[in-house]
C-alpha cells in the first residue's frame, strides 16, 4: 500500500540524534530541500558532533539529548537499532506535543515494539530507508543518499486522526527528500529485509572473514584478484560493524530462517560440484540473469549495465 | 615472480576462438593497440561470429576451425574452460609451427593438463585476464577491460628455450592490453581464485536462488529493496552460466576446500545469531574494513569510495 501524497511538509525544528552516514545524509537533504528551519545535533560520540557542525551539518550543537528534544516538531532517532531502542523509552519526558519521531534502522520489530510503549501525546513512525554506503560518519553523509530509493513505514497501531496525520507528514518527509515511500507491516518488513539485506550482509562479512583465515593464499593475493568477483562483496562487508551487530540481534528469527533456505541451497550446489552435475549447475546459474535485468530496469543499480567501461575511456 | 619486460610484440595474424566478452574485448585492446595486421575469427555460434564481424571486432571469419587457425602466429583460445579442454586437444594438426597458444579460463589446472599433452613445434601458454564484467557476447566487449588488471600465466613445464620465449611474449601481449602479469603454478592459481572468484561466483548465485525460491517474499519486493546489500550479488551472478559451470567442474577440489571454510565460518556467525553473541558477530563483522580498505587502495575497484555520490549531482 502507498501512502497517499500529503503534500509540502516543513519543520521549525528538527533535532538528529546520531549523525552519521545516515542522519548526516538527511541533515543535508532537508537543508537542499529547506525542510526546516534549523537542525539541533545530538550525539554521544562528542567528536563526531563537532565535525558534523563544522561541516554544517547541524546549526547547533545540543549539550544533552533533552536538549536536543526540547521544541523540536522533528525527532530523527538516527542511531543503531539497539541504541534506538533504549532512547524511544527514554525520550518520552522531553519531547514536544505531537512532535514527529522517526528512526531509521534496518529493522522495525524490535523498534515498533518498543515504540508502542511510548506516550501518545507524540508520534513515533518507525522508518526505514532502503539505502546507504560502506561508509560511515558524518563526513560520508551526502544529499542524494535516498533520491530514488525506496523508504518504507510500518506505523504503530494507533488510530487517531493526529497519529494518522504524522504518518502521512513522515511519508511527505521522505518523498521530499527523493525516495518512495511504502507502507507494511514490521514483520513483512523484517522478513523482505532478511532477504534484500541482512542475509546478503552476513554472507559478505562471512566470506571476508574465511578469506582472511586463509594460510595458504597471501591477503596480497586476495587483494590483487579480488576482480574476479571478491570486490563485489568486500563493499558491503566494510560497513558499520555495530549497526550490523545490532540489526542481527533484533532480526534473530527472520534471519536464521532465510540463512537456512540459503544453506539448503548452497547444500544442493556442493553436492552438484562434488558429483560433477553440470546441469543442476547451469540451471541454476541461469536464475541470475532475470532478477539483475530486474533490478537494472527498476533503476535500482547505479552502476550502468556497460559496468567500469566509460571512466577508462580518457 | 614477475617476468621480465619482453618489450614490444606484434602478430601477423590473430585467430580467436569464441568472440565472447573476453575474446571481443581482447580483439578489440589489439585493434586498438595496433598488436596485429589481421584478425580471423571463429565461434561455433555463427550468429554471434557474424555479429562480431559487423561490429568490427574480427576482420575476417573463418568457415571452420582449421581455416581459423591456419597461418596464425597468435592463437587465443577464448571459450568456456571445458571447450577449450578439448579444443587443446583437436587443434594439433592445424597450428602453425612456433605459434603461440594461449586460452583465457579461469580454471588453469585442468586446461594446463590437457596443454602438457600438445605437440611441442607450437607453445601453449595457459592464461587467465582476472577480469570480466556481467555481460556476455562480442557486443559486451570493450578494449580498456583488462587495464590495470591481473594476467596469470600459469606456463607449462617445458625447458626450450622457444618456449620460454613464448610465454615472454604471451607475457609482453597481456602488458601490451594494460594488464600487470604474475607466473605461477596451475595449482595455486586454482586455489586463489576458488577464493577471491569461484567461491564468491557461488555464493552469489546460490544467494539469488534462494532468494528466487521464497514464497514469502515477492519478487518483486526483492528488486525494490534490492538497494540494502542483495544487488551486489546479482551482478556476478548473472555471470555467464556455461562458463561458471565449466568452472566448478574444473576445479572441484579448490573449490569444495574454500567452501568447507565458509560454511564453517558461516555456521560460528549462526550460532552467535541465535545465541545472541554481540561480541563474536562485532568482532567477526570489523575485519571487512581492512581488506576493503587495501583493495581500494591497490586500485582494484573502479567506484570511487564515495559510491553514487557524484552522478546524481547534475
Amino acid at each position: 500500500m502507498t501512502s497517499p501524497d500529503a503534500g509540502p511538509v516543513h519543520f521549525s525544528r528538527a533535532a538528529i540524534v546520531g549523525v552519521g552516514l545516515i542522519g548526516s545524509s538527511l541533515a543535508r537533504a532537508m537543508i537542499e530541500n529547506r525542510l526546516t528551519d534549523e537542525i539541533v545535533g545530538f550525539d554521544a560520540d562528542a567528536d563526531a558532533l563537532s565535525r558534523a557542525h563544522a561541516l554544517g551539518v547541524v546549526d547547533r550543537i545540543a549539550a544533552d539529548l533533552d536538549g536536543a528534544l526540547a521544541g523540536a516538531d522533528l525527532v530523527i532517532l538516527a542511531t543503531p537499532v539497539g541504541a534506538t531502542k533504549t532512547l524511544i523509552g527514554e525520550i518520552g519526558g522531553a519531547v514536544a506535543d505531537d512532535a514527529l519521531v522517526i528512526d531509521v534502522g534496518s529493522v522495525k520489530g524490535a523498534v515498533a515494539a518498543a515504540g508502542a510503549l511510548s506516550p501518545e501525546r507524540f508520534h513515533f513512525v518507525p522508518s526505514h530507508p532502503v539505502a546507504g554506503t560502506e561508509q560511515s560518519g558524518p563526513e560520508a553523509g551526502f544529499a542524494s543518499l535516498f533520491r530514488d530509493r525506496w523508504c518504507i513505514l510500518t506505523p504503530l497501531p494507533r488510530q487517531s486522526e493526529r497519529y494518522k496525520a504524522a504518518v502521512d507528514r513522515a511519508a511527505a518527509l521522505w518523498r521530499a527528500v527523493g525516495s518512495n515511500v511504502e507502507i507494511m507491516d514490521a514483520a513483512h518488513h523484517d522478513l523482505a529485509l532478511a532477504v534484500t539485506s541482512h542475509l546478503p550482509h552476513l554472507i559478505a562479512f562471512t566470506l571476508v572473514g574465511a578469506a582472511d583465515d586463509l594460510e595458504t593464499v597471501a591477503e596480497a593475493e586476495i587483494v590483487k584478484y579480488s576482480a574476479g568477483g571478491f570486490r563485489d562483496f568486500t563493499r558491503i562487508a566494510a560497513s558499520d560493524p555495530v549497526m550490523w551487530r545490532d540489526v542481527f540481534l533484533n532480526n534473530k528469527e527472520a534471519v536464521l530462517e532465510v540463512l537456512g533456505r540459503f544453506t539448503e541451497e548452497l547444500a544442493v550446489l556442493q553436492r552438484a560440484i562434488r558429483w560433477s552435475d553440470g546441469e543442476t549447475l547451469a540451471k541454476t546459474f541461469t536464475r541470475g540473469r532475470a532478477i539483475r535485468r530486474a533490478i537494472v530496469a527498476a533503476g535500482q543499480e547505479r552502476d550502468v549495465p556497460n559496468f567500469g567501461r566509460d571512466e577508462k575511456k580518457s
